[in-house]
């Protein structure tokens, strides 16, 4: 309908956007994925970032990034609670392997090399998992894997990403 | 000193950093700029970042960035205290001139335009500004002002910038 559209551009338009903003006002969503709560605090679609994209993002107890690589840079910054990230480091090799497990708690921080497969997970049952997350040359281009022995080749692009779906706008073909 | 150097080195190879980091024991230091306090927690020349870099930074009441510009993105995440952000838009002028004030607070977030002046002061007297900040290309070059009213052509540069001195090397002629 015409309020739907309208509703939908105006919140993806970068005018009228105040420079500063309380990320407790900015809007959060599960997009679809039960337990996550995702807010772009600093985004290419939402804010005209170019090169640097911020992400806050809370998982409750048990709920899990999928596995997934991805080219640009990753790095994470956690703010509460406390879980596991797996990472597969073999990217030479056909499939990712069995991952390496890594504890993750409130203050901690970590990369995720280049290409490299991992998933995040809210291991602790008692208490929500919040990190901010900064990612390089947004907007974010996803490969998903079923499981650590799916081949590379056969990992499944997801773009635009779940938060970049609603106000992805495809590019002219000469810009493609 | 010959275990001057082995200290200096070492602080500054990226191979051994654990991939989990507490950021509670990353070494913090003020690079000469009393009531900064500066943490490197992803760092181009410390970690191997190749396109963004995150640092935590703490400014105790009454200190300040420089006047300043890049022509990097930057992010950043008020975490505690409150202050100014000054920001001189009018990056078309010969020179700064007067910049807008915005109040910034706790759980706030803003990113720099592209080559705009700005400054960050702790205007508040009672407590500690700190905050995470996210750069893109790595490591930071930045143009230092004296005022508001000196032109952008006289602005300094100031490469490797504090916190990147010490293990800033010079890259071979052909890369420059
Ligand atoms: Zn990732
Ligand atoms: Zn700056």
């Amino acid at each position: 309908s015409f309020s739907a559209i309208t509703v939908a551009s105006s919140q993806c338009s970068i005018t009228g956007i105040p420079l500063v903003r309380n990320i407790s006002e900015i809007p959060q969503d599960n997009y679809g994925r039960a337990g996550l709560s995702h807010i772009t605090v600093a985004g290419s679609l939402l804010h005209g970032m170019k090169e640097v994209e911020v992400w806050l993002q809370t998982f409750a107890p048990g709920t899990h990034t999928p596995i997934h690589r991805h080219s640009c840079e990753e790095v994470f910054v956690v703010l509460k609670g406390s879980g596991t990230l797996y990472l597969a480091s073999d990217s030479d090799g056909k499939y990712p392997g069995k991952p390496q497990e890594h504890f993750i708690f409130p203050n901690s921080t970590f990369h995720i090399p280049v290409n490299d497969a991992h998933q995040l997970w809210n291991t602790n049952k008692h208490e929500d998992l919040q990190f901010l997350v900064v990612i390089s040359r947004p907007p974010v281009k996803v490969f998903i894997y079923e499981d650590w022995s799916m081949p590379h080749t056969a990992a499944k692009l997801k773009f635009p990403y779940y938060w970049d779906e609603q106000c992805y706008q495809t590019p002219p073909k000469d810009e493609l």
